[in-house]
């Protein structure tokens, strides 16, 4: 496995474009600026699609799935055996990420990136498996060297498939019991925060639980202290599913290809992302300020305003998902309304 | 012309159908809670519509437009000759309301309640003319009995109107130069604030505009001062299309006919109307909190918490209508996920 790809430089923005969609913005009726997000959030679509009027119509959404060696420490409200069901389960049509998929007629990809609790070769699974699960990163890296850049290629290779299929929009979302407290570490890695600062309750756990999840994450920390390469990092103290978020979000930012970032874990992936390929921020829009105690520092670090605050903490994409109407109607605002000089309305 | 009808009772919420809505939720393939405020405005939903499963596919959108004598105080970054034409672009399909209404399959009516730049009958608009404008509030009541009375009855109307449509929704809009001072001098009469702290910039004063603003408010409530009956408040510092919405909210809550609350104007309506009939907050669910200054100490007032804050503040009704996505994805994942049971996955 070779994971030179990461070093490609990502796509430039349309400066012409964000100009003229910015300068459309001001003539269309209403008060400039009185479509406070919405008008931004175009305006940024129109740079990253290369078009005066942006369309997001075709979204793509990649679910990774793995299994964390540190589930066993009791870091989850649910047991691991979970990861594996639910695989089936947004297969299947029944989780939350499936409902949203067909409502907003997106292609929904899953992706089996390594479970204990193994359902095999299923329909509407895709096979990557890498291993049944990472190592205990209190004890070890949580990947080796081979295992991460497998990991990356898998989110690099979802980006291709969404890209094969014509997709204006890429979400990531992921599944794997105890994803977290990885993602927490991951969090404290980059961040240089302590786990007390970060952690929180993820599924439903007690103060109790976040106690242990606390000081669970504290042992990695130490064991893996003094990291500064952020592949490094990523490794020991990540999972299959973040590493292949980060690596879709380095691939799509390459490609072209907008990005909607969902909820903790997934912006933890993010950053990981960004401190690998810094460039890649330029393609990440953020779809929601989660209910998970940490996100708010991640946001922070990524410089990002999401759109939705909604006390959202389950994951799968599904923030993203249900952000996505807003980008649409973005989209058709800023294409569909008349101008002042259209509509023969006098100006301010 | 009477408004005894706004004595008649509110619809009671369905209390089993919370209950039921609320434990369905439970047992949905996620972590008890973890769809936030998604979970909250389905089990509401439920309540409302006295089923399980909720629905709002089928949804009504009144923009109210009405002139205010106040405007010729200079309270407004726009000419009063906008009002007129901008019912005109409503109709035409331009507004960004007129989009929204589009994109979401909405039924979209106009309600001309009184403009001064009078488009006259037009295809497209109800026309409901009360008079060219209220009178400028610092010198009188900005309604006769009468008129306060019409534009109430104007947004009953609409309601009916809804209802043989089959409605599921109903959504409020206005439209009116100057309707931004109206509606923070009416907060202020109901929550007993000075303007100084609830003013802002309405569609985009500036300093000196927004203290010419205050000072014109100020001397309203002075006029005004003493009174203590909503209705009395609601016709010497309202307008037709404040009342008309008011008269709409009252008139869906008696009729079980949910709500969704646009921003400021649309909120300080909302206050007079439940000020007028208290059992009416059961029937409002709140959009979105908007840039205007005073929206937040309404929405408190009110104990609102809305769905989205994306810093809009254009009115039309198109924060609720840009909230609507959100209210359909929430039923359809009550709706349509899986149980623990049914998808084979162990609970926490």
């Amino acid at each position: 496995m070779n994971a030179s790809w990461l070093e490609r430089p990502v796509a430039p923005l349309n400066e012409a474009a964000i100009e003229a969609a910015a300068a459309r913005q001001e003539q269309l009726t209403k008060p400039p600026g009185s479509l406070g997000e919405m008008e931004h959030v175009a305006i940024r679509l129109a740079g990253m699609q290369g078009q005066l009027k942006p369309c997001v119509d075709r979204i793509w959404i990649s679910i990774f799935a793995g299994d964390h060696g540190v589930a066993a420490a009791g870091v989850s409200a649910f047991p691991q055996a979970v990861t594996g069901q639910m695989i089936l389960n947004f297969a299947a049509g029944g989780a939350a990420i499936s409902v949203l998929a067909r409502e907003l007629g997106a292609t929904l990809e899953v992706v089996n990136l390594g479970t204990v609790n193994d359902p095999g070769e299923c329909a509407g699974v895709r096979r990557a498996f890498i291993a049944a699960q990472t190592a205990d990163f209190c004890a070890a890296p949580a990947m080796t060297e081979t295992q991460l850049a497998e990991a990356l290629a898998a989110g690099e290779h979802s980006v291709q498939l969404a890209r094969d299929a014509g997709a204006q929009l890429f979400i990531g979302g992921e599944m794997g019991i105890g994803n977290t407290a990885v993602a927490t570490a991951l969090a404290c890695a980059f961040l240089d925060e302590p786990p007390a600062r970060l952690v929180g309750a993820g599924t439903g756990l007690d103060a109790a639980g976040i106690a242990r999840k606390s000081e669970v994450i504290e042992r990695a920390l130490r064991r893996h202290a003094g990291l500064t390469d952020p592949l490094a990092i990523l490794r020991c103290l990540g999972g299959f599913e973040l590493a292949a978020l980060a690596g879709a979000y380095i691939a799509a930012a390459q490609a072209g290809l907008p990005v909607l970032v969902d909820g903790f874990i997934a912006s933890a992936a993010a950053l990981a992302a960004v401190r690998i390929q810094p460039g890649a921020r330029d393609w990440l829009l953020f779809a929601h300020r989660s209910h998970e105690r940490g996100h708010a520092r991640v946001l922070e670090a990524l410089h990002a305003r999401p759109l939705l605050d909604l006390d959202l903490r389950l994951g799968e994409g599904s923030g993203a998902a249900a952000a996505v109407p807003l980008l649409r109607l973005a989209c058709a605002l800023h294409g569909g309304m008349a101008t002042f000089a259209e509509a023969g309305v006098a100006d301010a």
